[in-house]
C-alpha cells in the first residue's frame, strides 16, 4: 500500500516550529519521518485499544531511525488521564535506559497525545516528541498547538505545559477503525472552528455533515487541512493563550463542567464539547451577540452529527461550581468564549443569572 | 529591623529574564518584591521546619500585593522530593480556586524550591513564581536558573521542567537558623564554582573557609554574590544544558549515585555533591588533566569545609549502573565533569575500568 502524497501545514512558532502532515497511509510510511533526529532510543506511547491496530507499522516505519523502539501501552480511556498513567511512561524510559535525546511517538487519540507530550515535556525536563493522532478529534484539534496535560480529581488539565510536537503525522487511514461515537466527538472539534473563525467554512460543514459521518475521503481532507489551518493560525498568534488562543475553548467551558461532573469518561471529551456548543450559543444569543436563527443553525448542525444537545441534570449551582476552577477563570469570575458575529468570538464574563437561564434552557 | 541595601545580580534570559536580590533582612521587607505582578490570590510554599521561623514575616510583607496568601507547609527533607507531595501544592492551589494568575513563593531550601518550581510551570499550564531560598546551598545554586524537578524511584531530578523564576529573594539572615551540617552542604556548591570557573575565587574560598563556615557577613555575602554570578552568566549562555551548562553539575554524576544509592536524605545532596567533587577531580587527575596537588587542594578545601571525602561502600557496578541513568549519559554512555585545568571544566567520558580505579581510591 503506498501511501498518497502527503498534505504539509506549517505550524509557525520560531525555534518550536513544526509541520503537520495529512494522508492516507501515512503512518506507515519510513519518509513521514524524515528529517526527525535518528536518536538510539525511542518509545511508542500508545493505549491497549490502538496498540493491535497500528504499533506493528508504526515500530516497522521507525526500524531503520532508531537502535530500539520501545513500546508502552496505557489504560485506555479519559478516566486514565492522570498521574498514575503517566508515571508508567517514565517507568518504562527509565526502566529501558533512555536518555534525553530520546524521542516519544504519541501513537493514539487525545488522551495518549495529552500524556504523551506532558511526559516528553517533563522526562529530564524534555525530550523531543511526535504526534501520531489515530482519532478525528485528535487529528483536527488536540495533537496540534502544543497544550498537553493530565486531569487532577479537582478539574481538567488542570496540571501540564506547553509543549511542542516536532511534527504531527495525521493517517486519515487510521479513522476507518473509529467506533461511531467517536467520529461525532472529532466532529465537534471541527464544527467549533466555523462559529468561532470562519463563517464559510460553517457552511461548508452544513452541506458535509452526513458525508464527514460516513468518513468520505474527500470531504474529509477538506475537513482536516481546513482544521488544522485555521488552529496554526490561531496558535501561531497566540501560543501560551494570553489572548486570542482562548476562543478555541468555544464549549469547553461548559463541556469540561459536564464532563467533570459526570465523572470523566462518561460522554466524551467531544460529546460535552458538543453540547457545550449548543449552551455557548444560547448564552450568545441571550447576550444580544447573536441572533436565534445562527444558534439554531449550531444546535441542528451538532445534532445532525449525532452529538447531545441536551446537558446532563447536574444543577445550575453544581455547573457554575465546576465552570468556576476553568482555567479562564479570573478572580472568580467565569470568562466564557461567545459568539460575536458568525466567524467571530470573544472572551466574555456574564451574570450569574443568565448563566442559570441559559441552563435552564439547554440542559435535561 | 530596617533591611540592608540588597545587591541586584541580573540572569539574562531575553524575556525570561529577572534579578536576584541578595541582603540581609529582605525577606521580610515589602520593597524586595516592588514590580512583581499584584495578583488577587498568592501561594507560600514552604515545609514544616521552615513555616515556623519565616512564614509569618513573609506572609506579612505580601499583605499589600494580594488579597489572600495561602501557605502550604511540605514535610521536610529530599525522601518526600515526589509526586505525592507536589501534589499538595495542587490539592491547596484547586482547593482555594487558584486560577492562572496566583503567584507561587517558594520558601525554604532546594527541595522546597524544586518542587514549588515544577508546580509553578505546570499548574494550568504555567503560573509565576518567586524563590525564596531560606538555606545556603539554595541561595548559591537551586534557586537560581530555573531547573526544578522531583525526583523518581529509579533517578534524581528525573521529572521536571526548565522554567524561571520571576525573582530570587535571598536573605542572608536566614541563614543563621540552618544546622551546621546544611551549612556546610551549601559551602560544596560555592566550592564548585572555583573549579570549573574562577581560579582566583577558589582561592579566595581557601582563604575564608573558617569565616564561612561560621558564617561571618562580610565574607558570606562575597561568597553568594560571586556564586550567583558565574551562575548567572554560565545559565545565561545555555538556559536549557544544551552544552555549557552541564558544568554546574560538577561533582553531581557521582554525588547523584550516592544520594540514589544510599536512599534520598541519608547524605544531604551537597555533602554527596562534597564527596563528589572529590571523586571527579580523582578522575580528572588520572584522565592526567590536572596534577595531584590540584586534587589534594580540592579535597583538603571539601574536608575544612565539613564534608564526606569518602564516598559510601556501594561497590564500584552500582555506582556505574546508577551513573548511567544520569541525565547527561548519552546512549548508556556516562559522561562526567572533569577539571581540565583550574577554573576550567568539560564534558568528558571515560574507560569503566578508570571510574573503577577512582571509586576504589575514594571510597570507604
Amino acid at each position: 500500500m503506498s501511501p498518497t502524497r502527503a498534505e504539509r501545514i506549517r505550524i509557525d512558532l520560531a525555534d518550536r516550529s513544526y509541520d503537520i502532515l495529512i494522508g492516507a497511509g501515512i503512518l506507515g510510511a519510513p519518509e513521514s519521518y524524515d528529517g526527525l533526529p535518528r536518536s538510539a532510543d525511542a518509545l511508542i506511547v500508545t493505549n491497549t485499544t490502538v496498540a493491535p491496530l497500528f504499533a506493528a507499522a508504526l515500530k516497522t516505519a521507525l526500524g531503520a531511525r532508531h537502535d530500539r523502539v520501545h513500546v508502552v501501552e496505557l489504560p485506555d480511556g479519559e478516566v486514565h488521564k492522570d498521574w498514575t498513567t503517566l508515571n508508567l511512561i517514565f517507568d518504562a524510559l527509565l526502566a529501558r535506559g533512555c536518555d534525553r535525546k530520546t524521542v516519544l511517538y504519541a501513537l493514539g487519540g487525545g488522551v495518549v497525545g495529552d500524556m504523551t507530550g506532558f511526559a516528553a515535556a517533563s522526562y529530564m525536563r524534555g525530550v523531543p516528541f511526535v504526534q501520531v493522532p489515530t482519532t478525528l478529534l485528535a487529528q483536527v484539534d488536540s495533537s496540534v498547538g502544543g497544550k498537553t496535560a493530565i486531569n487532577h480529581p479537582m478539574g481538567k488539565n488542570m496540571i501540564g505545559a506547553f509543549y511542542q510536537p516536532l511534527r504531527v503525522i495525521a493517517d486519515l487511514d487510521t479513522l476507518r477503525s473509529l467506533p461511531r461515537r467517536e467520529v461525532a466527538a472529532g466532529l465537534a472539534e471541527v464544527i467549533k472552528y466555523g462559529p468561532i473563525a470562519d463563517d464559510g467554512f460553517f457552511a461548508w460543514i452544513e452541506e458535509n455533515a452526513e458525508a464527514l459521518v460516513a468518513l468520505e475521503r474527500a470531504p474529509l481532507v477538506h475537513a482536516v487541512r481546513r482544521s488544522c489551518e485555521i488552529k496554526a493560525q490561531v496558535v501561531g498568534a497566540d501560543e501560551r493563550e494570553a489572548g486570542l488562543r482562548a476562543i478555541l475553548n468555544f464549549g469547553h467551558t461548559f463541556g469540561h463542567a459536564i464532563e467533570s461532573g459526570l465523572g470523566y469518561g462518561e460522554w466524551l471529551h467531544g460529546e460535552a464539547v458538543g453540547c457545550g456548543m449548543v449552551m455557548a450559543a444560547e448564552l450568545s444569543r441571550r447576550l444580544g451577540l447573536i441572533d436565534g436563527s445562527y444558534a439554531a443553525r449550531i444546535r441542528r448542525l451538532v445534532e445532525r452529527c449525532g452529538l447531545p444537545v441536551r446537558g446532563p441534570a447536574l444543577g445550575a449551582e453544581r455547573y457554575l461550581e465546576l465552570m468556576r476552577l476553568d482555567k479562564k477563570s479570573e478572580a472568580g469570575e467565569i470568562r466564557f468564549v461567545v459568539i460575536e458575529s458568525p466567524g467571530r468570538a470573544a472572551l466574555r464574563a456574564a451574570p450569574d443569572a443568565l448563566v442559570r437561564e441559559v441552563l435552564a434552557a439547554t440542559c435535561a
